[in-house]
């Protein structure tokens, strides 16, 4: 547990949540913030501040458990309409509180939640091959 | 396989892809529009429109996979100062592409990609456990 961590609090129960989920590696719980109400987070337990630090099988897991709260929350009652999944890696790509959580918000029609991009022109094949490579190589520098 | 489906025709070999990681349940490839070079896919090989018809393992897997790819990208060379991890399920929430696709999207200091949402004051605690309280009655109604 790391002292000034907020999710950490909410872990060790030093914090309040309104918890969906509980088990010995995630929790997951409400957004106090939420963009739509049922907009939700799950997170690892342990104080893992960035995606570097989670393994691939935890990954994997977190995401299991915030598929099973996405059919939850389309069978809640609670309106829906689509559903984002999002989550942050570092500060430039908005990332806020440095414990890895994957948010769960369910999506209305005209709600404020807005994603703008300047989509350039598409590069040509020869840059996303040259791209992919450069990708693949480094795939088999991981570990394990 | 569906016919008018890209994403179908990419894992099918009729349309070209640059392809990063490829096995019996999972394909991964360039987004043909980056927000940044090395923004990359990853889809179940399976047509399964929308999140409602993964089930949780390969979920999870897929997840598994774009960690692994994260990570790769964060070792290729290539410039990344965070991540985004994105999936869209619906059109509300910018599903273009109805074949689930989870993105990860390579970040750097004063690009294009912008987030706006107008969060409203948060709710109170019992409106938090209240909505908790529906999602946690709908896990019980899952199937499995």
């Amino acid at each position: 547990m790391v002292e000034d961590c907020i999710f950490c609090k909410i872990v060790a129960k030093e914090a309040p949540a309104s918890v969906l989920f509980e088990d010995d590696r995630v929790l997951a719980f409400m957004d106090i913030l939420p963009i739509n109400p049922g907009h939700l987070l799950v997170i690892p337990k342990e104080h893992l501040p960035e995606l570097e630090d989670l393994d691939e099988e935890l990954a994997g897991y977190l995401f299991k458990i915030a598929l099973r709260l996405e059919k939850a929350l389309r069978r809640s009652g609670l309106p829906v309409e689509g559903v984002n999944l999002f989550l942050a890696d570092g500060e430039v790509a908005f990332q806020e509180v440095f414990h890895t959580h994957l948010h769960v918000i369910p999506r209305l029609k005209g709600d404020s939640f807005k994603i703008t991009a300047a989509w350039s022109v598409s590069p040509t094949r020869e840059e996303l091959d040259r791209v992919a490579g450069q990708i693949r190589d480094a795939v088999k520098l991981l570990p394990g």
